[in-house]
């Protein structure tokens, strides 16, 4: 039986531990750092697979909006990072009964949302299989050299979300409970966050550029699983306050709790991210107003990876790791 | 129903062809290559994808030869092109039931084919399915920016391979025929051939700084699928001399024809590459002693793809293409 991913994670990331000049940042951060020998920035690399059934289910979105988000989820680990996305490749297995018009289609989804945010498609592989498979690798590059990582927090950082928290999992609430299209323009909302989600790509360049932020991340597996890591990185707890969180109260019309899922949903693809406290007031006037909102949702604090949330009136509990994980049984996305 | 491999490849290669300062070269050839600014090298990108029970058996490779083999298909990508491996990523998707001791022994296997390279394991990703899927993505840089293409051939130019052909499939046959364990050195040779191939690392360099080398690319579906993809990059056609053909007649013992896994049997990673006529004898000379042996199988020639095979007093005929594609019927490998 294989362990929880964090838990695989850990030990690859300790057993495949590697610095060198070319080598920035291996194993453990939203994507790989490297410096080709001469080259002005730094490149990025990072991938992602998505498997059919697991990952998403062909009747809930259409071929094109699948290939988009299946660029999203990249683009939004080289925001994560401050990064400029450059080019991509996309290996596939594919049944062999697949029309072909649905893989053009997703294609059609790849590279539309590849040119509007920089990167190229430049190559791949096809195999067979079952089920569709799709695993992308996206390479960008920095720019000044000015790249965020995840562990330069230290206790006493403020912490901001991009955006809203929850929405694309009340989507997938939907789309389990059979609502494929939205009865309102609120589900229309949610169904969008789930189905197209928006990678960071702007707001994350300038919150590297800006030179005030200490370590960044994109929420992709929920705050509840995402944070702990950032705090592990880091080297700090956290404290999150409850009633600060950027929910999606909508979600409460399709029985949905808009907190939990905020904490626990996964694939906001939204941006966390910390501020020295004493750089915040400045940090939060000079952000663009044209850009998604940000929300200080709480702290990094001394501690050890534990993140607690406090609770109008109730004290502080530590949050308990409830996201998403492909090898934890009752995992939210595990179907 | 999906085309063959070669027709959905030939739709991408024209609707996504760009070229830029950044992409020298993108989808149809055996990597991408980029060019970083102010880099002293290109560099190269390729991915493979690999699908239990379509690209390989779980009981007929240990997990640590798998993963050898997992990355040399990768590393052959960059052979063919004379570049040097520096880091890869992997992406799995795995059973959920999978012990813990086969992943971190697959890992082994990656992580030594890498070092022997030169590349590090830089990152990745996990997701869950019914079958193993693998998916690397491996990048590398050239040497004093010389880099081997497919369609740098011309009409005239001789053909060479390294090494042996159809010893990786005389081995498949032995496993498919349950003969998981080996009764002869020959036959271990063979399935050694399949479970272990060596990229062509050395002599890929080699060749690419030579200055003698037309076009190179690596042999991974079969002599009758790869040369027309050769041909067709060059435009020109090709003569194959069959009695030169470097086969391995052992397999004749296990009811193999050995001439005819040389044209289609697949998973050869050897290099196919020309040479202009006039250098031939120069080029034979200085080619190192130590390396896998070259044989001269035959010429490009004028013509539009079509791959001819001379036969000793028998003239020549057009030879077929029954290499390996996942989405044809009938294909050697589709299991």
């Amino acid at each position: 039986m294989l362990s929880t991913e964090n838990e695989i994670l850990g030990v690859l990331e300790e057993r495949y531990h590697v610095k060198s000049p070319l080598l920035l940042k291996g194993i453990g951060d939203d994507a790989a750092v490297i410096h080709p020998k001469g080259a002005e920035e730094d490149w990025l690399v990072t991938g992602d697979m998505l498997v059919e059934n697991v990952d998403f289910r062909r009747g809930w979105s259409s071929p094109r909006e699948l290939g988009c988000k299946s660029l999203c989820v990249n683009l939004s680990d080289l925001a994560a990072m401050g990064a400029r996305p450059r080019g991509f490749t996309v290996s596939l297995a594919l049944p062999g009964d697949l029309p072909e018009s649905w893989l053009l289609s997703f294609y059609e989804g790849l590279s539309e949302s590849g040119n509007s945010h920089g990167a190229m498609l430049v190559g791949g592989d096809l195999s067979r299989s079952e089920v569709i498979v799709i695993s992308i690798t996206l390479f960008g590059e920095s720019l000044k050299r000015k790249v965020l990582y995840r562990g330069g927090g230290r206790a006493g950082d403020l912490l901001y979300v991009t955006g809203i928290l929850g929405r694309s999992a009340a989507g997938l609430k939907l789309l389990e409970g059979g609502r494929v299209r939205p009865r309102s323009r609120i589900q229309r909302e949610a169904l969008q966050a789930h189905r197209a989600p928006q990678p960071r790509c702007k707001p994350g360049l300038w919150l590297a550029q800006c030179g005030m932020v200490s370590c960044m991340m994109d929420l992709s597996d929920g705050l509840s699983m995402d944070l702990p890591r950032m705090c592990k990185a880091s080297g700090t707890g956290a404290e999150i306050y409850s009633s600060r969180l950027p929910v999606f109260p909508a979600s409460l019309s399709w029985g949905c709790d808009p907190l939990d899922l905020a904490f626990h949903g996964g694939e906001d693809y939204e941006l966390l991210f910390a501020v020295p406290k004493r750089k915040a007031d400045t940090f939060e006037k000079s952000y663009p107003r044209n850009y998604p909102r940000i929300t200080n949702i709480g702290r990094l604090c001394q501690g050890h990876e534990v993140v607690w949330v406090v609770e109008p009136g109730a004290g502080r509990r530590p949050l308990l790791e409830h996201g998403h994980d492909h090898f934890r049984p009752k995992s939210p996305r595990s179907r």
